[in-house]
């Protein structure tokens, strides 16, 4: 939530000039997004977002990202456009650092979503889903089953450290969703992060969906998953099952689920549950003393996952099966 | 440069609904200004800043800033304009602190200015001092001469390890300055910390002041003063009289100077320069080990000073008396 690299008036300039969009009139650093730096610009046309790729990114990714945004797009969902430049590029440079200017989104986030935004919010997870199907870049996901165990080994020695047997806690349930997890279920595009940060409503309607960095291709239901685990607990970590419901409501009014995808909701949920967890929890233990940022609290993923481990069937988040 | 306060879509809404402004579309945090929380509020009529004033103001001083700011702006000046709610109150509470709304500039901060950009800062810094004669409200300079000594002593222990000899030297020119500080010079509202980030243009020329927290009732001059250290010395702090004398030119062709404010140029600047020197060396000292913010340094400021030193009349500055 910061911007790492300034820019000044004479590089922006010169930077907006590669592109069709008008004369600069302001630009104000963001406070968006957690890995790269972001400026608000305005120019006599119209106002964009300039993102600058701090070094967290891989630039090999970039296109992954930049071209699946102008695809989803391209098929109606919305969702901020890379602008091209006049030599056709989507990504150039700016301060030394890989940079692209995508379209501004209006809307908010809700901070506190109600069961009509979990409905709206399941409606364009599912529209992406279909409107990613045929797009022709892949990217692996970093965080899948595979990477869970070597990124547990990074912050086993001292985890106990946070919550007493909490080693033990992840070790066992790296051990079940190892021997569990599902294979051969649809896959596709996802977007991997649906927080409610990065989804935008104008008077309760979504608006559009934003920060596509950790896309990658993977089971279709996890992104599901991921989005029950963000958007159905209350604050006191209560599973709300209506949200739950008006989310895979709108999900199955456009993209009806598989039985498969049916029976493994629950082991998705325990894995997406083990997911933040995990990088939550390294954050927690990487955080240099006195820092200005404080990291998320791990231990809500944790209760997160208890409550799945709980589940038997995906009937207990409101689907009839 | 970062947003202390985080503002709920809710707690926003039920804010700007107190306002006449039409209905909110779009926020994102800001990184400006040091010391308070700024949104860019976007409304189906016009952008807006919103700030949310931090523990490091007093309360106390904000019907100064927001009603100068009013005045000035219904004087011509082109500043950023407080919106008062439906009730006429231009200050609010959100997220339990006060917060002002305040009209959108256009324009951008100059990193480099040349002599142009210097002589139209001068220019408007004299119409900035002429609209403020009649403003009723008045506001002690809190880091004026009797300020700087009880500043200096939080740091003089340590104050050696930033640069060998320093105390004796920051000494010294307490003892000059406390001497020969000018007295009676022509005095108002000035802005005390007009750096290139608080000034916009547009195509060159100026379109805006902004961030007036640190506006005072002080010696006219010493706002000139201020700007001569911050904007005339190149890079490797070398004074480029050329930019001096296009400022002096600017301010001189709006609001002359009084053969006094002449003579006091040199003292005044020295004075500007310890001020800066102080503050950086308070910040520099301050900040805590692992600490994201880099606080600014503070030699530049005794370079500059080591500069003044040797001016004996204001010709040093491109003035012709």
């Amino acid at each position: 939530m910061a911007v790492y690299t300034e820019v000044s008036d004479e590089e922006l300039n010169a930077f907006i000039a590669q592109y069709d969009v008008g004369q600069l009139l302001s630009y104000k650093g963001i406070a968006e997004g957690v890995e790269n730096s972001n400026y608000l610009v305005q120019t006599d046309t119209a106002y964009f977002i300039l993102t600058l790729y701090e070094k967290r990114v891989n630039p090999d990714d970039l296109p992954f990202f930049l071209k699946l945004k102008e695809h989803l797009a391209g098929k109606g969902l919305s969702c901020p456009t890379p602008v091209a430049s006049r030599d056709g590029e989507l990504l150039g440079t700016l301060a030394g650092r890989p940079a692209a200017l995508v379209t501004f989104l209006q809307g908010m986030s809700v901070k506190r979503p109600r069961p009509e935004h979990c409905e709206e919010l399941g409606k364009a997870m599912a529209a992406m889903h279909l409107a990613g199907a045929d797009y022709e870049l892949t990217r692996k996901n970093a965080l899948d089953l595979n990477g869970w165990r070597p990124l547990f080994e990074q912050s086993q020695d001292r985890c106990d450290t946070v919550h007493p047997g909490l080693g033990a806690e992840i070790t066992a349930e790296l051990d079940y969703l190892e021997k569990n997890w599902p294979k051969d279920l649809p896959s596709g595009v996802i977007h991997a992060d649906l927080f409610t940060d990065n989804v935008f409503f104008l008077n309760d309607r979504l608006s559009g969906l934003i920060d596509f960095y950790f896309a990658c291709n993977d089971a279709l239901a996890y992104d599901i998953a991921i989005c029950l685990n963000a958007w159905c607990f209350e604050q006191d970590l209560a599973f709300n099952v209506t949200k739950a419901k008006a989310m895979l409501k709108g999900y199955t009014s456009v993209r009806p689920l598989t039985a498969a995808e049916f029976d493994a909701l629950p082991v998705l949920c325990r894995g997406a549950a083990l997911r933040f967890l995990l990088t939550r929890l390294y954050d927690w233990l990487s955080v240099p003393e006195g820092a200005l940022v404080t990291p998320k609290d791990p231990m809500e993923y944790l209760k997160k996952l208890r409550f799945h481990q709980t589940v038997d069937s995906a009937n207990a988040y409101g689907l009839e099966g």
